[in-house]
């Protein structure tokens, strides 16, 4: 674990205050979701065909009545009931269950995802895995924490070569849909690839022991919480292109534990060939 | 939850002694794994590319230790180092760590597999999850048991339609190796897949929730433990040609929830075709 992340920018102003009403709404989505796993909960499906639950609706629910009563000037966006209060200068980013299928499947590693954007740019982010009792809590100027009753360090891992590191991706179904042919250029050229795991390997990869996730068809809820994660447990999140993530991304997304490993990454990732 | 099972063949003689062997076993190994969870151990790859660790190595050494002290007469077979005592009508087949993919990327979704098998047929068989606590414990003629932090009853779920059906498979790398090119065709038909899960997938499903898993080059060590699990929870669990498994199986297996599923997976696996 060699960075350890103390992120560079500065902290922000009014940061307790922020950070107390996204915990207290991770907490009462906790609440929420946890009497629904693996109940027989009846599972819909949406347009898009991604699965939604009773369990979803009412974490969300859950999560604006919180963040409304506490921060009445700012917007909220979340995955099931789209944008309030547009225009605010803060934005909330909620996605309540990533990792639909891994909740109704009765896999522990689905999250809820909270995210606070300043002027659309992540500034604090939450990812909590309410069965095991995990959270990873990130935010500008601080380094991220981890509170859990499982083991584990904050710090991504050190891994200068591609061929050292471990891959992990949700699902082959979203790389059938990438921009590029060229996902499995970045398999090939990495040690192993481990599937599964939706925000929950970003976390992962925080604590160091996943090096590199490149996912696709990823909407704003699904990353915005892990860009403060990751950055400050001294990770990079791009889009494929080694950009930084705002609004308009084209869904892909590319972290990295070790920023020395992003280049080549990009460049398999565009053309299937290792960096020069 | 309607297949509770209670399955027709006779309860095994001396069982509770088979079942304090198998137990203890599974603790001890527990005991050994849970340190080295997200500790960075080193992981060396085999000559067939899967990953093993000391964890692996330690865990089945302290599982043949207990067994070889308590039935001191019976075979063992394990994954990482062995047949020990051959020709005896008793054989315990082990998997120290089950899913290492998953182990070394901190995910406690792995498990350590141990089964009885006698003259060649699983009749006793563990799952044990030492960081979440779970354990599931299958033996013929009695109803198979969850021991469990986390909730979940036993029970494999009706489903008699695959377009209901969760699908789960632990990587499309395994089925890039399938015998028939047929297992999309399986995927196609399911209501969804989730990706990831190695034996965990297989207590969900004795679990009731997920209702069919199709997998490929497993080996024994996979695969006999599943057996008196699932089918001690009202599935079935067979090749692709939906045959019993036994010590020459062709590597397939074919779990189901619900027995009336078997027929319509069987023909899509093989034929791509659903059942007339």
């Amino acid at each position: 674990m060699t960075h350890t992340g103390t992120p560079l920018a500065a902290a922000l102003p009014d940061a307790d205050r922020l950070l107390d009403a996204a915990t207290a709404a991770a907490d009462a989505a906790a609440c929420v979701i946890r009497p629904f796993f693996r109940s027989g909960v009846t599972v819909d499906d949406k347009s898009d065909q991604s699965p939604v639950t009773v369990a979803d609706r009412t974490a969300e629910r859950t999560i604006r009545a919180i963040l409304a009563e506490r921060l009445p000037d700012h917007a909220v966006l979340g995955e099931e009931f789209g944008l309030e209060r547009a225009g605010s200068r803060h934005c909330w980013v909620i996605d309540p269950i990533d990792g639909t299928r891994a909740f109704v499947t009765g896999r522990p590693t689905f999250g809820t995802l909270i995210a606070l954007l300043e002027n659309g740019v992540p500034v604090l982010g939450i990812i909590d895995q309410p069965i095991t009792g995990e959270r990873w809590i990130g935010m500008r100027g601080r380094p991220t924490r981890y509170e859990s009753r499982l083991p584990g360090t904050i710090g991504t891992r050190r891994c200068t070569a591609l061929k050292l590191a471990e891959l992990s991706c949700t699902s082959p179904e979203m790389i059938a849909d990438a921009p590029t042919p060229y996902w499995d250029a970045l398999r090939r050229a990495a040690r192993r690839v481990t599937w599964g795991g939706d925000c929950y390997a970003y976390g992962l990869l925080a604590l160091g022991q996943v090096d590199v996730i490149a996912e696709c068809t990823m909407k704003i809820w699904d990353w915005a919480a892990l860009v403060p994660i990751i950055e400050g447990a001294g990770g990079r999140v791009t889009d494929w292109h080694g950009r930084t993530l705002h609004a308009q991304s084209d869904g892909t997304v590319l972290a990295v534990g070790d920023p020395a490993m992003l280049a080549g990454a990009v460049s398999l990732l565009n053309t299937g060939l290792p960096a020069r």
